[in-house]
């Protein structure tokens, strides 16, 4: 297939939709892609894809910059040297199996291979050492869906800080852009017209497999956010009767204020949509069984593992299983005693609307608190530089979380950084700070409404009690650890002593002394 | 120090505070036990216990039953053949490093060698393949910390089916005991004097491993139940001005009702303890951070691995990890606000008590369903056929988690089973369906007063919204799937059409028709 004589900048492994569409994005800051899937029906495809999207733009004078492959060797003799290659496979045994490949069809050990795949990062740090020898095996990960990898992705690098330097032009090309002056994404979805100006979604992150854990935590907060919006969507619909257009008209209002982000948007799109079969709303005909792909629940797991709370975003994952076991749920709805519901005024549903605002807004500090803290827990355990400004930074255009939200995490870290303050906690940031203190009645008032409604609201209140916790200088651990000293002689410190030293009661005497260990 | 010339019964390998009060147990069974420790003076501290017991209980006639043993090898030689040893040391590489040291002293393949620590459950399904050549690696996970492991434990263990045939006897003998008519434990902690009465709290679990996960389920519950108490204590301290006496007697006086449990019992005692240094209450003394070796998060971790929803059990690791993050509470103590307090009445004090009783109790009944469906789930994901009865009875004495409470749910699947019924999750049970549709209005009510007053109930709150979610025929899940759709192309079901059936609206597109996957 191949029909340039040129070499190509960069190559393209995976031409699912990610792949496809990176690819078409890379062509279109006009460096050239040489293209490889097993299925050649998808080399076919992005190529055809190329040439109608030059129809499309009006530019069928310039050159096509996509290439398709027969296959790997092909790909190989058809790159510039030291070669980047892109690989957009699924994550696990696909990526080693590619990897193979590559080595077989003659990879050199100054060739940059880039997995941009939903890794496990601990998959990621063992492949950079297992291919260093043949290869640099590099990861990036990519937030955006489908649309963000055509148009702009955010784009999470980490690996060999020299690798980055070839990598990074072509990056910051083809990832999302921010204007500088706002914060706010430069959104524009038109083949062949990239946006080039703004600051790119994308910066090195860090050594091997810390962009995917980035990336993992990313979509930790994502699952949280999604919940939180979803159990807003059931409070509005099943505790004040509100229609889906009505709620659709509500979160739209919502995302011109302080709740703006990509996924109350869509929320609203996906409400106001009606169903093509039945012309209902399509939400109604939407089996309530939500699926996962497993980043969500790692993160809950690594925040347990390390020791980190990120409650919210475990009850999240939480509330993913429990809606698919809708058969325990039927049976179970039928069995189980709700509250006595009174119809709501409209002026309750109004002052309940106004609360929940705030609620949701409390509610997503908290969740974003939980991910930044646990990226800071991590990076201290694995001996990661984590620049959180950055973070905040690239997550303000092309992913999913994406929000003006981020914005103000930009300028909370770039704050405490100019004043020498690491923040531990970004509830400690000024502005969530005075938002938190001015919102926080409202949030109390919305959870106890859903509460006495009967409405589950496993993120909302557990954000608050995240809140609450940390609110506390004194907590009722002192009991917990008086408990755990009586049944198994576990020790306790005391207050009044260095911390370190431990102490047991002889409880199972009936002097019970004091004994320091 | 061998001057015994009969061969004995069983060896007890590690004695610190479990393997010694282990010893000391089977002895007072009437076997002969020959033990061994790596630190001398801890043999000569078992066999001077049991005269000094010997002592204590006027029994000095009585022929002392514990050997001291010197190194390993004489252990082996002074043990009937095929022999059962029991390891009593901390879980991980210690255990290994006794069975090496096993192996080189000469063990046999059909002798038995029972692993009492809190390991991994999956650590324990590898020993069992590891050393099935050399001997029965077999395995019993031991609740009831030192005092259960003197007078009567809960044993669960698993392995081999026969070389439980050859251990039942000395298990049954030394495990707690349960009146068979009141289900209650039969107490008492007197050496030389065990109960020989009742039903034994041992059964056998399943395959290799099964017995660690059930036990690692049981600590996991135990997190749960704790924390809940810690809940009702900071809500009867700080939100109602109460002192640790007076919930100390209200915890005994709810200790005679539903809420019977050990916890409830020594957390009564805790309160109540003055600090023998100052005099003031020792739990104003104890450090509010608490310890955790691992058993409930693991729990958690499990429960997001398999997709079983067990937020409560997360939510009290959680409560765990911020309790240890006391600088963090300090600074944010000062900066986040909190609700305006009113001081309450009496009255208002009195009715929150009872309605704190009611939502204790049911999210007692929500977190022990976690921890059960858990179990389900896991036994389906590994073919371990778990009988829950069984389980719910041998936790009825000896463990940490003892409470009258078990015996309903020992009940509750008795009754499942002669009504030919899986019991999917206890919520589904009679007699809690009745409990929790009559006490879930105080737990709303509970809920909602601990919110507006700005007190963190983590595990009240997510066992509701638990109970809440489970309720609900329809979730929100449906809005989710289509966001996912919306950005990720995940696809969805839907109501009308058949399970598995996978459809993709093509949002990007002007049309947005359905497709079928």
């Amino acid at each position: 297939m191949q029909n340039h004589t040129k070499l190509h900048d960069i190559g393209v492994i995976g031409l699912g939709v990610m792949g496809k569409n990176l690819a078409l994005n890379i062509a279109d800051n006009q460096y050239s892609v040489a293209a490889f899937d097993l299925d050649s029906d998808k080399v076919q495809g992005v190529v055809q894809q190329e040439k109608s999207d030059r129809i499309t733009s009006k530019q069928t004078q310039v050159p096509l910059r996509i290439n398709g492959c027969n296959n790997l060797s092909e790909m190989l003799s058809s790159l510039e040297k030291p070669r980047i290659l892109v690989l957009s496979v699924p994550a696990g045994a696909p990526v080693d199996g590619v990897c193979k490949a590559l080595i077989d069809a003659g990879i050199e050990s100054d060739d940059i291979v880039i997995d941009t795949g939903n890794s496990l990062w601990t998959d990621t740090v063992e492949r950079e050492a297992r291919y260093s020898k043949q290869f640099i095996f590099f990861s990036c990960a990519v937030s955006g869906g489908e649309m963000g990898a055509r148009f702009g992705p955010s784009l999470m690098p980490s690996g060999d800080i020299k690798a980055w330097d070839r990598i990074k032009p072509i990056w910051e090309a083809i990832a999302a852009k921010v204007d500088a002056e706002t914060g706010l994404p430069i959104e524009r979805q038109e083949p062949g017209n990239p946006v080039t100006e703004g600051e790119p979604c994308t910066t090195y992150i860090g050594p091997a497999g810390s962009g995917h854990y980035v990336k993992m935590v990313h979509n930790g907060i994502e699952y949280a956010d999604m919940q939180l919006i979803c159990e807003a969507y059931q409070l509005l619909s099943d505790g004040f009767a509100m229609t889906t257009t009505e709620i659709a008209d509500l979160f739209n209002k919502w995302n011109q204020g302080s709740l703006n982000s990509y996924l109350m948007e869509i929320s609203a799109e996906v409400l106001r949509q009606a169903d093509p079969i039945s012309g209902k709303p399509l939400v109604s005909m939407i089996l309530d069984k939500a699926g996962q792909k497993g980043t969500g629940l790692w993160t809950a797991v690594s925040s347990l593992q390390i020791g980190c709370p990120a409650p919210t975003i475990a009850e999240a994952v939480y509330a993913r299983a429990i809606s698919t076991q809708k058969d325990q749920r039927f049976k179970l709805s039928q069995l189980l005693k709700g509250p006595e519901a009174a119809k709501p005024t409209a002026e309750e549903r109004d002052s309940f609307i106004a609360q929940l605002e705030n609620a949701l807004y409390c509610a997503k500090i908290a969740c974003y608190a939980q991910g930044f803290q646990l990226m800071a827990m991590a990076a201290k355990d694995k001996g990661w530089n984590l620049d959180f400004a950055e973070i905040a930074k690239i997550w303000r255009a092309g992913c999913i979380i994406r929000a003006r939200f981020l914005q103000s995490i930009t300028q909370a870290y770039q704050a405490a950084a100019i004043d020498g303050i690491e923040l531990d906690n970004l509830l400690m940031a000024d502005a969530f700070c005075i938002a938190l203190s001015e919102k926080q009645l409202d949030w109390r008032k919305a959870v106890s409404a859903a509460v006495m409604k009967g409405i589950p609201v496993p993120c909302i209140s557990s954000a608050l009690a995240y809140y609450d916790s940390y609110r506390c200088e004194t907590l009722p651990a002192s009991l917990l650890q008086g408990q755990r000293d009586f049944f198994g002689a576990h020790t306790f410190e005391r207050t009044d002593k260095p911390a370190g030293e431990k102490y047991h009661l002889n409880w199972s005497h009936a002097d019970r002394d004091l004994i320091k260990v």
